[in-house]
């Protein structure tokens, strides 16, 4: 038997993934939920039929969400991670030694799954530094007193449980809880496909923080490839690497560099427009 | 009916693109050669089952693989196309008013299909500053004695017909027919999927010229997005803008700015690891 996942990103696009088999497949009380092992990309963490996590090409994602903003701030201790249950984000951010995380996620059988059929990623979520909070990201920002230096928002798509993760009120919550020189980061989708809510995100954003920057990188194995994170500052600027991130040589990394993280904020001329509210590209 | 385009990048890794209709196809002297209506992204020409353009993003592929080099050239005047037979690398060419193309495509069908069916990218090719030369570039950059300031390879995969234009005795002869200054650039495909031609192709461009170079971008509709260009040179620098590029604004790009000219240049760290030839990252 061939066994394909096909996973519709748009109504007229699609990408098929040979499996090997389904590892695991459960309905949580948010989502369906699978872990697949593919043919080209390793196993892989799949929500709602949406490809999340492959193990072979998470190392960009990951590495790109977690490590500009750390080595944007000075000396970030305490992270808030919303989302991020598989615990991929978490292990980048374990990478800087001083740093403790709190996480929260909504869906507690991704954790789960996460730690049992992916412990490539999910092991980070048992280490002493972390937290684990079950709980809906957006009502826990708009309760807790404790303050972050970076808050990372590594949420699945805007439809389903992660759509509030976008909105305005929601920011503006980040906004509280981030110390006075604290920072945020979002993933924003595809320029290409999403350039709606990239531009919606991007001008909220920029009123409730003094700063905000859209960075790119390319994932292959989300739609189209072109992705975005927007950051959003109250006092430190992404473009001003911090001195720490200057020898970064026995880190472990695959994707970032110090180079990396700057010309990660050079925007094509289309995106540009996109954050400009003018014509953009499609 | 529901009309559906199956792409297979490889063998566990599928695209699916919905079609309003199929526009025209034929069976050339080379290649299996389709016009198809997207629903997602306007008018694709496929050759042999691989979609080569799609009108919604051709623009990134076609401002990358022509501006870098020829604003790296502080006065390029003869330029070689070998393949680009459907004429969107040959319109980016004639946006700089100094330039003659001569356009060397082994398939005559791939160029008439374009001019009639995708007169977007197609017109181009009827500029009274182009010479169409229908011939093989292997053995066109063999026999030639004319010399050219920049030669870009615009080739479709190394299978089929252009399987050649990735091997070093192609490569020594575009060396030949360069002018004292001039420079190359070669789409060499992606760093994920084709790592090992990537290695050889900047070994074997390493050797033969005193410098060359490898930038990225991300391309949509190519397999898994990122896509390398390899660009090598007998003088200039390509990370040494002339200063021609530096005021671009009234040039009609959609993704070229000097600035992102520099940073694609800029490798991510399984990027450089391909191009040392050590452990790559899939």
């Amino acid at each position: 038997m061939e066994l394909w996942l096909v996973e519709q990103h748009t109504p007229g696009y699609r990408v098929n993934w040979k499996l090997k088999r389904t590892i695991y497949t459960e309905k949580t009380p948010y989502q369906e939920l699978a872990i697949v092992e593919t043919v080209d990309f390793g196993r892989a963490l799949v929500l709602d039929g949406i490809v999340q996590v492959t193990l072979d090409d998470e190392f960009i994602y990951h590495e790109m969400i977690t490590h500009v903003p750390l080595f944007t701030h000075p000396n970030p201790k305490d992270v808030l991670v919303i989302g991020g249950g598989d615990g991929a984000t978490v292990r980048e951010i374990l990478k800087h030694p001083q740093t403790n995380v709190d996480l929260v996620e909504i869906d507690e059988r991704v954790i789960n799954a996460s730690r049992q059929y992916l412990p490539e990623i999910g092991k980070a979520l048992d280490d002493p530094r972390v937290r684990i909070v079950v709980d809906d990201g957006i009502k826990y920002v708009k309760q807790t007193d404790k303050k972050y230096d970076v808050i990372l928002i590594d949420s699945s798509d805007p439809i389903g449980p992660a759509t509030g993760l976008f909105s305005r009120e929601f920011y503006q919550d980040v906004y509280r809880v981030l110390n006075d020189d604290g920072l945020m980061v979002a993933q924003t989708e595809s320029p290409l496909f999403n350039k709606e809510l990239l531009a919606g995100v991007y001008q909220n954003l920029s009123e409730i923080f003094p700063l905000s920057r859209v960075y790119l990188t390319c994932i292959p194995t989300y739609i189209a490839g072109f992705w975005t994170f927007s950051l959003a500052s109250k006092k430190y600027d992404p473009l001003q690497l911090n001195p720490s991130s200057k020898d970064l040589s026995d880190m472990a990394f695959r994707y970032y560099t110090p180079a990396v993280h700057q010309a990660a904020f050079v925007l094509p001329r289309f995106v540009q427009e996109v954050l400009d509210g003018g014509k953009s590209a499609r």
